[in-house]
C-alpha cells in the first residue's frame, strides 16, 4: 500500500525550520513494511491545504499529516480537513473533556485558544495525545484515510507509535523486517565501504545509512515473500554486518550511546565522575539524560583555570607549563575528579571547541581526554573539525568511547 | 510569484536521509522575496516524478528540482523531465564536453554513466555544474520554469547561487518583510491571546508562531506594495507585540536565550557559577554553547548527596530534614557554588526530573532553583509537566530567567 506523508505549516516552506517530521514518519513506515511515495510539504494557506488533501486521498490509500493543529490562528489543519472532505467542523466533547483535564493537570486554565483545538471534522475519529494538548484524528473517505497528528515531534512520535500504527498496521504487505544497527568510530563513508557488496549477497536487502553525527545508522531491510522470510534473513545480513564492522556497533534500535556507556558503568557496580573543561556540562548532560543514571556520582565544569585548580587540584605550575589543553591536564583533571567525588571512575576532557582560542600548535578542535580507573590513567587526544558544536559532541562521544571500551574491556581504539 | 520546490528520491521517501536540501532552498527563495508554497517529496519511480513535474508547472511559475541527475539506472530526472513536456531526451555536446574536462581533470576516464549525464530534454538550457560532474539544466513550458539541480548538497548550492538565483532574481516580488521576535514565559496559547486581532491592526501582517520548548518565537510578517512599506509596518507590529508581551520577549532574530542571559551577566561584569542536580549538567551546557562565556567559571553537577555536602557544603543534617529536593537545599546549594567558585552569582537547581522518585508530596517534575548575588539569595519552584526530557528543559530555562531577571533588573515573574 502506498502512502503519503504532508506536512504542513509555512515554517517549512520558509526554510525557517528542517522537517525531521517527515524524514522520521518516513523511516517508521518504511520499517513498517509501507512504500512511502510522496512527502509534500504545504504553506498555512488555507485553501491551498485543502487542495493538498483532496490530491493526496485520490492518489493514496494512507496519508499521515502532521502540523496546525495549535492553538493559534495560523493553525488550519482541521478547518481544511473538514473543508476537503466537505463535512462541518463541531466541537468534540470528548476531545475538549481530555483538553480541559491536561490543561487543568498543569494549573492552567483552559482559554478559547484550547477550545478551538477540540473543533474537528464532523465524524472523525479522535487520536488521544498523551504527550500534549491537542488531539490528533483521523478521517476516512471513499476507501483512503488520513490520520492528522500535531507538529510537535514528541506529541506526532508519541501519538504515532501509540495511536497510528497499531490502527494501519494490518494493512501493512507485512512481507518486510528491518533492523537498525547503531554504530559510533567510523564515518558514513568507512561503515560504507565495509559493507560494499552486501546487498548482493541476501535476497531482498537493501542496506540504508543515516548520519546523526557523530553516530551513523546501518539500517538492513529486506522484503521477502513472507514476514518471517523477511526477518531470518535481516537477521542473517544484521549478523554479517555486525561481524564486518565489529565493535563499532554499539546497540540496536532505539538504545542511545549515553545510555549504552551508563549500562556498562552499571553493569561493573563503578561510580562515575567527571570534569569537563570544553564539553561545558555536554558529557554530564549526556549521561544524565537517560534514567537509572544512579552510577553518576557528580560532575565538575571548571571552564576557568582557577576552577580546575581549585575543585580538582590541578597544579598552576602544570597548566602554565603544558598549558589546559594538554595529556597532563586531562590526566591530572581525571584523578583530581577521581579523588573529589572518591569514585572507581573519572572522565575528564580539555580542549578548544572554538571558534576562536586555536594556535599553531593547539588548532581550534584540539581536545585532550582521559580516564581514570583502578587499572590505571590513559589519556587519548584527537583535533576534532567542523564548528563549536561539531567539537564539542566530537569530544563527549570520544571520552565516552573510552569509558564504554574501558568497562567492557574492549581494545581502547 | 509563488514557487515550489520538487524533492527527487527514494532515499527521502523511505527516510534514510534528512532533506536538507528543500530546507536550504526555502530559506533562500524566502530570502530573495520568493513565496513557497509547496515543497513535495518523490520517490525514484518514473511515472510519478513525470506527474509531480506536470502538476507542479501548472500550479506554479517556477519549480526548484533537486536530484536524480547521476550516473546510475535509479537516476531518472533527466528522462522523466523530457517526458513531462514531451520532448526528446538529446546528447548535449556542450554538457558532454564539460563533463569529459571534469573527468580527465581528475584523472579518470570518461565511462558511460558520465556520458548519460550529458543526455538532456531537447531545448534545455544547461547550467553548469563548477562543482561537481552533473551539469544542471533549465526548462520552460507555458510560461513556467523548471530548473533541475543535483542532490548532492554542495552542487545544488553552489549552481541555485551561481546560475539559479541569477536568472530569477528580478521575478522576485520584493515586497515582504519578516521580523522574528523570540519569547520564553508564555505557552503558545497565551502568547496568541495576547496578540490576538493584531492581524486586523496592520493591512498584509501575517503572525505566525512557532514552537522550539520551552521557547516560542512570533514571525511578524507584512506583505505591502513596496519592501519599504512592508518594513515600516513590520517595524510597527513588531513593537506592538513587544508591547503587549512586555518581557516575555527575548531576543530578536537568531539570538537563543542562553546566549542572551549570558550576554546580560558579561555586561554587569558578573562571574558565574552554576550548581546542579536534577539537569545534570544541562544548564552548564547551554550557557557554554556559545562563544564568548568567559563569564562563565564553572559548575558543580552534584547528582549524589554526598556530591552536594562534599563539593558544596549542603549539611547533611538540612539534606535529612528538608530532603534533597527543597528550597532550602537549592539556596544551600547556590551559596556553596558562590562559596567555591569565589564568584559574583551563583545559580543552582535541584529537582526530580523522573520518570521515577517522585512522592505524594514532592512528584515528578518538581524544581526548586535558587541564585545567590550580591544582593542577596532567593529561590523558586515550580512542578514541570511532561517527560524527563521536558522536565530538565523546563528546569534550565527557568533558572536561566531567573538569572536573566535578575542581571537587567527586570522584575522577578
Amino acid at each position: 500500500m502506498t502512502v503519503a506523508i504532508l506536512s504542513i505549516g509555512t515554517e517549512l516552506t520558509r526554510g525557517e525550520i528542517l522537517d525531521t517530521n517527515a524524514h522520521w514518519l518516513a523511516g517508521e513506515l518504511t520499517a513498517a513494511g509501507f512504500t512511502v511515495t510522496a512527502a509534500d510539504t504545504v504553506d498555512d494557506d488555507l485553501d491551498r491545504i485543502v487542495t493538498c488533501i483532496q490530491r493526496l486521498l485520490r492518489t493514496h490509500l494512507l496519508v499521515i499529516a502532521t502540523g496546525g493543529l495549535g492553538p493559534t490562528t495560523d493553525d488550519l489543519t482541521a478547518v481544511a480537513a473538514a473543508r476537503a472532505l466537505g463535512v462541518d467542523l463541531v466541537r468534540n466533547e470528548s476531545a475538549l473533556l481530555a483538553i480541559r483535564q491536561r490543561v487543568e493537570s498543569r494549573g492552567a486554565i483552559l482559554n478559547p485558544g484550547h477550545e478551538k483545538q477540540a473543533d474537528l471534522p464532523a465524524n472523525a475519529e479522535v487520536l488521544p495525545n498523551t504527550a500534549g494538548t491537542a488531539p490528533g484524528f483521523l478521517l476516512t473517505a471513499t476507501g483512503a484515510s488520513i490520520a492528522f497528528l500535531p507538529g510537535v515531534p514528541r506529541e506526532m512520535k508519541t501519538m504515532f507509535t501509540e495511536q497510528v500504527l497499531p490502527r494501519i498496521r494490518s494493512q501493512s504487505p507485512s512481507n518486510t523486517h528491518q533492523i537498525r544497527l547503531r554504530t559510533y568510530g567510523y564515518g558514513e563513508s568507512i561503515v560504507g565501504q565495509h559493507l560494499a557488496g552486501l546487498e548482493t549477497l541476501y535476497p531482498g536487502l537493501t542496506v540504508g545509512y543515516r548520519v546523526h553525527f557523530p553516530e551513523v545508522d546501518v539500517k538492513v531491510h529486506v522484503r521477502a515473500t513472507t514476514q518471517s522470510v523477511a526477518r531470518d534473513v535481516a537477521c542473517e545480513a544484521a549478523v554479517e554486518v555486525r561481524r564486518r564492522l565489529g565493535d563499532v556497533v554499539f546497540g540496536e534500535g532505539e538504545e542511545e550511546f549515553p545510555e549504552i556507556v551508563g549500562r556498562a558503568i552499571s553493569a561493573r557496580g563503578w561510580q562515575l565522575a567527571v570534569a569537563e573543561s570544553c564539553t561545558g556540562g555536554l558529557l554530564s548532560h549526556l549521561l544524565t539524560s537517560f534514567p537509572a543514571s544512579s552510577y553518576f556520582v557528580g560532575g565538575a565544569v571548571t571552564y576557568a583555570n582557577d576552577a580546575k585548580t581549585r575543585l580538582l587540584g590541578v597544579p598552576d605550575q602544570m597548566l602554565r607549563s603544558h598549558g589546559a589543553v594538554s595529556a597532563e591536564v586531562a590526566i591530572a583533571m581525571a584523578e583530581g575528579a577521581r579523588r573529589l567525588h572518591q569514585v572507581d571512575v573519572a572522565l575528564a576532557v580539555t580542549g578548544i571547541a572554538g571558534p576562536s582560542g586555536g594556535t599553531a600548535t593547539k588548532p581550534v578542535g584540539l581536545v585532550h581526554w582521559a580516564i581514570a580507573h583502578p587499572g590505571g590513567t590513559s589519556a587519548q587526544h584527537r583535533i576534532f573539525p567542523g564548528g563549536r558544536d561539531d567539537v564539542r559532541y566530537g569530544a563527549a562521544y570520544a571520552a565516552l568511547d573510552l569509558l564504554r571500551r574501558t568497562a567492557v574491556n574492549l581494545s581502547v581504539r
